[in-house]
Formats: structure tokens, sequence, C-alpha cells
């Protein structure tokens, strides 16, 4: 674990304490929880309420536990136009309504090339071979008895922010920055995995294959494996959902979610990559020269403000606002986070708050008083390397806008003086 | 944030890295994934596996996820025998099926006085009165427009291993431990509405009430809410579930679970404790002297190992085998866990693995060759302050038997020749 906790009080530029009385100073009036002595009759509690009358359901009625029917509305979507089919499709995890660094289980972004396969454990098998001394199939319950590690990561598709190249397209973070989730992984070191099968001296490459019908296919560099690749069949401690590749994945901290194999069933130990169709036609960035780069596997630092948004707009006139977000980086914890309330002219660092790990999602606030005029919200996230998040047009200077994959731009939201918000293409 | 992020190479007396080593040493023949050559049929793959050969369901057909239908008795269980009602009962998290330090939302543990109360978040409200200068009523907007933070901590029912005062009762550490859960908390501090009500110079004591029917009321002092306490509304990123308090509860860091009012609709200001059922003819500890020790809220050092235990025994007959468990104290961060496979005659120390936070779950592994032989199994934790956790002798000692909370003993673990696993009343 090379990640740290920080705590809010240490977040650049301001200390948590501190911060929380100012918020006090503005917040009292501006929050508009009135006194009991104002008597401001909206906010009466119904006389005695149902709930407090009788009793309720009693224990396991509910031996896995699910939402309140009133959260209905926070679920995981997809876009029907976006892709050919449902099977070869997204859907997308509601960052707007969401706080932390943790995502649930049940709203992980998937992504699938032929749908989800239905795995069962018991006929599960790990074929490890090629350049190898000892070719070995794991069933999943040796996985299960070998030596396993806790890690929380980000899992983010290359295809994240995809649509955004060329101007504004979706109106909401859900969609445009639905693509990443960050869970507790458990899993067994890849490097475990080959040490144990015993390396050839000429091995450089891995092949990993799905065991769904698409056989989803990718090149891995050794060196990546053996520093910290898991086979992973745990999320937030449970089996892996069948969404998620039960009853096993891969996880490649930091890297593009393409190459998180989802149902591994065979990794092949070569010495050069297999140049598959995910690594050829598929995650690679055409740039403006008619030439395409490729391998660019490492997710770089990027952040998006998820409150307000355009699904979560403000809705007050003015006053006390607490202003939300996630930075995350492939290349390491992230360090800072900076946040224009006017389009990028004047920055301000939020607070950092919670664990920051290394490659995992890390949660920003700023609280300011919101005069009820318009507002251009912009986030830019630094992580430990120094690397600072670019603007749209400065990634369009580079990369051209013939990109799908790669976005990391710095989004802006437009908030309207009656608190909708709505998803711009400045920058 | 106090916790740290421990890296596992860190942990005392060990070092990942020269442990997997070694676990590969013991490991290569013993965990029996036969090489290829070797031609192990049993271990072979179908010919072409069902899911390989059709498309799966496609994205949003589950907008919310849930576990594999293969994981189906992973769920919370409760035992009839143990209260008058399931509406005033217990269901208890399945540990021995999970790891890592995360508990999924859905395998929370519950405990209910009056069963599950539905509030309607529309109509949910929080009023703060008493010894006040401005008394309030929050609406969950009003908690939700609030400066909030996010905090992994763990929750323990205080007659947690309540049953095993007299000797082994239940068999499984679902049963016996099953009463904790660790998720990420996001909530406003409870100081920042005390600060918003403004306190009197006679403030000393809080009473919680929570909006069930059970109208379940604690007394807390000031000092612990300025402290640490929150008013959460979030577990693990998404809203409180119905049964852990939805919309909101009271968060009491390292204390017992039954202060963590849910569904919490009042707190008053006042200069002494309330003496209500839950702190006088409940959660209090009968010595043998006749006299009950009354307001003990912290949940001293306590561990469990979770696999193997009498639910998860070992289906292998030697060789490789990985030990694990959980370890938590209500005064700090975890500093050290020690095992025994000899019931207390020997001890070695534990690998601590994952984020090691302040008042949270952490997960331990031994990884060891075993010869086949009967084991002793215990494990003893040890936390910042240094207090080592007892056994269960000790814990007579000094409070007798009579006690039904707070029993933190150290747990031992038959596993006998054919891996079964059994709860022996030993120490």
């Amino acid at each position: 674990m090379t990640g740290r906790n920080r705590s809010a009080g240490r977040a650049p530029h301001t200390s948590r304490r501190a911060f929380l009385r100012a918020g006090l100073a503005t917040g009292a009036a501006a929050l508009g929880a009135p006194a009991l002595a104002a008597g401001n009759p909206e906010n009466q509690p119904p006389n005695v309420a149902e709930w407090s009358r009788y009793l309720g359901e009693g224990v396991a009625v509910r031996a896995y536990g699910k939402p309140s029917k009133h959260e209905a509305n926070v679920i995981r979507r997809d876009v029907q136009w976006l892709t050919a089919s449902r099977e070869s499709s997204v859907s997308f995890t509601p960052l707007h309504a969401l706080d932390g660094n943790i995502t649930p289980n049940g709203l992980l972004f998937e992504r699938h090339h032929a749908g989800i396969a239905e795995v069962d454990p018991a006929d599960y098998r790990l074929m490890l071979h090629g350049l190898v001394d000892k070719p070995l199939i794991f069933t999943l319950d040796d996985l299960k008895r070998m030596p396993r590690v806790n890690r929380p990561y980000f899992c983010e598709c290359a295809a994240n922010s995809g649509m955004e190249w060329r101007g504004a397209q979706l109106n909401g973070c859900q969609y445009t920055h639905g693509m990443v989730h960050c869970v507790m992984y458990t899993g067994v070191p890849l490097k475990v995995l080959l040490e144990e099968a015993g390396l050839k001296p000429n091995a450089k490459w891995l092949l990993l294959e799905g065991g769904d019908s698409a056989a989803m296919t990718r090149s891995l560099p050794l060196a990546k494996a053996l520093e910290d690749v898991l086979v992973a069949y745990r999320m937030n401690g449970e089996m892996l959902y069948p969404e998620n590749g039960y009853p096993a994945r891969i996880v490649v901290p930091g890297w593009e979610a393409n190459m998180w194999v989802k149902w591994i069933r065979r990794i092949e130990v070569g010495d050069e990559p297999w140049h598959t169709r995910e690594e050829t036609s598929k995650y690679t960035d055409l740039l403006e020269n008619g030439k395409a780069r490729r391998f660019t596997y490492v997710m770089d630092a990027k952040s998006v403000i998820t409150n307000p948004s355009p699904q979560a707009p403000l809705n007050h006139k003015s006053g006390f606002t607490v202003l939300s977000g996630l930075a995350w980086s492939g290349r390491g914890p992230i360090k800072r986070v900076d946040v224009s309330l006017d389009g990028g002219r004047n920055w301000r660092a939020a607070r950092l708050d919670g664990p920051v790990w290394d490659k995992a999602l890390t949660r920003f606030y700023v609280e300011f008083d919101w005069d009820g005029g318009e507002l251009l919200l912009q986030s830019r996230a630094m992580d430990e390397t120094g690397y600072v998040q670019p603007t749209k047009d400065e990634l369009r200077k580079v990369r051209g806008v013939n990109s799908i994959y790669h976005n990391n731009g710095i989004q802006t939201w437009l908030v309207r003086k009656n608190g909708e918000v709505e998803n711009v293409g400045v920058s």
C-alpha cells in the first residue's frame, strides 16, 4: 500500500477546523434551518410520523439489503444510441448521487463486449501457460487458498468522457464521467501466480483473455504484471458481481479499464504483444496527422465536479453552498485539486476529504457563499508527480478531435441563476 | 482523519515480499494447482463453457447490481430463539464469507427495537433543542447542504459475542462476532449543528432519540459529540439503507452501536444524563457483587479469526493455508495482531493488510504450512494505546459471568483433522 491517509486539516491552503468555523459564520442564516421560535411552518414535522407509530419490518426480511424505495432513481443508466446493442454497451455510475470515495457495489459502471458472462464458480478455471516452466490451471478454490491483498483502486474506462472531445455532448456527470468506480479489491498478486509457474528468461508480455463470448483479449507488459496487478475476486469484501467479472477479474491499477479483463480464463506468457483487436482497431488514439497512439495504458490525472452538476442542480437561491467532486490519477495519489467558479479566471484550493489513496478516487469539497449569480464551474487535479490536468483546448492542440479515448480535460458546468446546471463547451 | 494507511510490508515482524516468497516455497506443491503436464483431470475445464458460447445479458438489465445466484448463501442471518420477536432482534453479518475491511452495504448487521422504520425523506425532520441559544429543525436537504466529512468506522453492538460469556454457545463467527460492520460514512459533524444552535454554558449531555416506534433513546456526553460524532446519511457512498437508519443516523466512533441512534429525529441538550431504559435496564454490565457498570461506551480491542471458522472449514488435507481475521478497537488504530495455532502456547505476528484506520476494522492474515493435525486457533489484538485483548478467563475474573455486553475476550476455534471447525470453550 503506497497510499496515504491525509487529514482534511492537512489539505493544501486550508484547515478543516478553520473552514468549518468560516462555514458556520456564513451558514447560520444562509442554511435556512430556522429557529423554532421563528416558526417556519414548512419545517414543522408531521404531528407523529407513521413510522413512529407502528412496528416496522423485522430482521432478515431483507437477508440481503437494498436501498430505500425513495432512492429508486439512483441507478446505473445507459445511452441506447451509443452502441449497436445493449450486449456491447455501457451503463454509467450515478456519480452525482454519491459521495465519499468508495463506490457501492450495486452501482459500479459496467461495460461489456458480449453481455454479462454468467460463470458457474464450480466450473471456473484459469489457465496460465506459454513461456513458463510449469503450465498451471487454477480452480477458484485454488485462487482463494493463495496469499491475498486488499487494495482500493479506481477503475476507469479509456472512453470515459470520450463524447466530450468535440464539445458538450451529454448533460450530466453520470454520462460524461460515470465510467469510473473505486472499490476495495481483494485478490492474489499476479506476480504470485507467475512465480508459481516459473517465467522463462525471454518472457516479456502477457495475454489476458476473458471467459465471455467476446473472449476479450489484451496484451499486458510483464513489468506491470509483476508490479501491482491482481487476479481479484472480491470488491468491498464480497465476491464480484456477475457484471464485474464474477468470479475473477484482472485489476491493473491506474491503467485503462479495458485491460482489467473480466471473467479471466487464460493468461499466456509471451515475448511480444499480440496486437489484438482491442489494442489496434480499438483503444488507440487517432491523431490529426492520421497516425494513432497505441498502448496508451495510463489514465492521467482527472477530476469532475459531481455537485452541483446537470443532474444535481442547486435548489436554493443563494448563500452557503457545498461544491463537491472527485479526482484521480493513474500515476499516483492526488496531491491537490483547484476549483474555479468563473470559468478558469480565479482558482481556489479544494479541501481533500477522507483517505487519499494511490490510484484511487479522492473526494474534494469547496464550501462558498453563492451570490445567486451565474457560475462557470471547473476543477483541476494535480497528482503526486506534479502533472496538472489540462484544459480540453490544450488536449485538442496535441491530440486533435479524432480521439475517443483518454480525454482527461477540464470539464465545465454552467450554473444558471435558477440553479439549473448545463454542460457547456468552454475550454 | 487520524487513521493511517500501513503498507503490508510495514506490518510488525514480517515483510509481505519476504512472506510471499516463503508462501511460494511451501505453496508450489501444496496448493494443488497441478501442472498441465501432470494432467489432473479434475482441474480440466469444460470443453467450451456455456458462458463463452452465447451473448450474456445486456447492460442496465440490472440497473442496481446484486450478487451472483451462486452466492445466495452469503446473507445476514438471525437466531430466532435469541429475542422475543423479529422486530426486536438482530441479523448478523456473514464475516466468514467476506474479506478485506469494508463491509458491503447489503450485508451490514442490523439490530432493531421496533423493526425497520420506513422514513419518507420528504417528511424527515431533525430537531435540536434544550440548552441552546437557538433551537433548530433540519430537513434532510438542510443536512445535505452542510459541510460534510467521509470517515471509515467500525460499528459494533455492545452485545456482540454476548452469548459467549458462559462458554461456547454459537457455532460460527457470523453469530459469535457478526454484530460488527465497517463502512465509509458520510455525514455532518454533530459539532457543526451544535455550534449552529449555540450551546448554553451549562450544556454537558445530549439526548439522542430515534424516529422508530421504540423511540430508541440514549444519553451522549457533550465532549464526545464535539470530538468526532457524525449525523451520517451515507454509507460507502450511497444513502443509508432503511435498516441502517435511512435517511440519517448518529455515528459514535469507537463506542457501542446502541448509541448510534438510527432514524435520528431529536437531539436535546441538557446538563446531565437522562438514564433511559437503554442505559439502565439494558446496556449495563452486571458484576458478581451485584453492582452494574454503567455508561461503558468504548468497545475495547478485539479480534476474531474469520477463516477458517465453523462456517468456513478447511477443505484440503494439509499444506499451504491462509488464516484470516479481523481486529478493531474503539481506542485507536490496531497496532498488532498475534495468532496462536495451539491454544495460546505459541504466538506469531499476523500480517496486517490493507489500510489500518483509526476505529475501523483491520484485516490480518497468517499463512502457514498445515501439517494436517488438530489446531486450536486464537487471535489477540493490540491497539495503539498498548491495550492487549484479554482471554475470556481474564475477563471473567474481573466481570463475572452475568454480563451480556462488552465481551472482547479471545475466541478459540478447534480445527479437526478433517478440516471441520468448532467453537470450543477454551480460555
